[in-house]
């Protein structure tokens, strides 16, 4: 079966933790919004019964799954990308907190109203952002380092990757996207998560990937966007 | 086997939409914090390995399972608290979107400093709260109303409770005693999920629990809080 991915096609955003599942897994999918655009998708979630709350979902056959980490989870299953047992609960955890800090890096830049613009919510997104890189950062970041150092392994759950190890790679690329200058900061701190980061980018199921132009690049409509005054270190 | 559930004692917070759970499907657990105090959760945490990235955490023999979807995802399958196949999948997506309700709900006092008190971040939280009231309670409660509309039975996925179904009526609880003015004016908007609130409250199995000192009412140090000033029609 080849899977339907929707997703808003100009952005990596909350689809490439689920694009990346599915290169790295060398796994059947058509990306249907950037084929058909994001009108095509809208109209396509509206006809949904019931209709995904929010993009990204995957369409499999009959089934629709929205949410990434429910995406997952049944692509983890189904594709062998997580491990059995206890340990399939354990990275389906790490990736709920993968969840919570991608929703506070969005926040960032949209602290108080969802909808408007960053331009109009700038004083407020300074405080959030300040908030994120001196507390939040090194809470979620020391929270992984030391998860990986109670792996068996040099991944987040052993010997083998997961889903969870190919999002806790896109984690740091946005992070450091945005917040360049926190970062590098920082850096010297997590030394497991920053090999675990240059593990992944090195994964040969992942070269083609990033070489095509299926991989997109991190801009000022996503999630993870750098805006200079948000950052510091 | 006997559970331990792991939470802070003063608060419902995110530990209810497991306690519910536990109650509901007349599971044995132990409130360990509520026993014991906020000072052992601490040093429980602090010993595990990996320790939670928070709590709520439940520990079932050597597993210790953190994130409240993720817990309810392992009690909704040991104990039939979910239905089978695909449907699972579908009743956790629901579960993971009152996550991210709750996470906005919370939001709304504590919008750009999660560790400062509110009273230091009023004028922020006015603004978010006015948005979460205006824009995005409609927006969630509007979708669980046409989910429910395009189930099969009463409830979220068809003739039977399931987990999600608990959540979603501590959800109308919590924002109805933090919302009371909006959630009364928008009440007549969703009849199913206000069914659905009122049939979990007429539970058999839950009678015990709602009129035992186990359940925690909702109050100031919780995700869901009434300040008057962030509440409007």
């Amino acid at each position: 079966m080849t899977y339907q991915l929707w997703y808003w096609p100009g952005i990596p955003g909350r689809g490439e933790f689920v694009r990346l599942a599915l290169e790295a897994g060398g796994i059947a999918y058509t990306d249907k919004a950037r084929e058909d655009g994001a009108e095509a998708l809208m109209t396509d979630m509206a006809a949904r019964r019931p209709e995904p709350f929010a993009p990204p979902y995957l369409v499999a056959g009959k089934q629709v799954i929205a949410q990434v980490a429910d995406i997952l989870l049944f692509l983890g299953k189904e594709h062998d990308l997580a491990p059995k047992g206890d340990k399939r609960l354990f990275v389906h955890q790490v990736q709920l907190t993968i969840a919570d800090v991608v929703q506070e890096a969005h926040d960032t830049h949209h602290p108080v109203a969802v909808m408007a613009y960053y331009h109009d919510q700038k004083p407020e997104a300074a405080r959030k952002a300040a908030d994120f890189r001196n507390e939040r950062i090194p809470k979620y970041l020391g929270w992984f380092e030391r998860t990986l150092a109670h792996s068996k392994g040099d991944w987040i759950a052993g010997k083998r990757w997961s889903y969870a190890d190919l999002s806790l790679f896109q984690l740091v690329e946005g992070l450091r996207y945005a917040f360049p200058q926190r970062m590098a900061a920082v850096a010297g701190d997590y030394p497991r998560l920053s090999a675990l980061r240059d593990a992944v980018a090195a994964l040969p199921e992942l070269q083609d990937y990033f070489a095509s132009d299926r991989r997109i690049a991190f801009n000022e409509d996503g999630i993870f966007r750098r805006y200079p005054e948000l950052d510091g270190a």
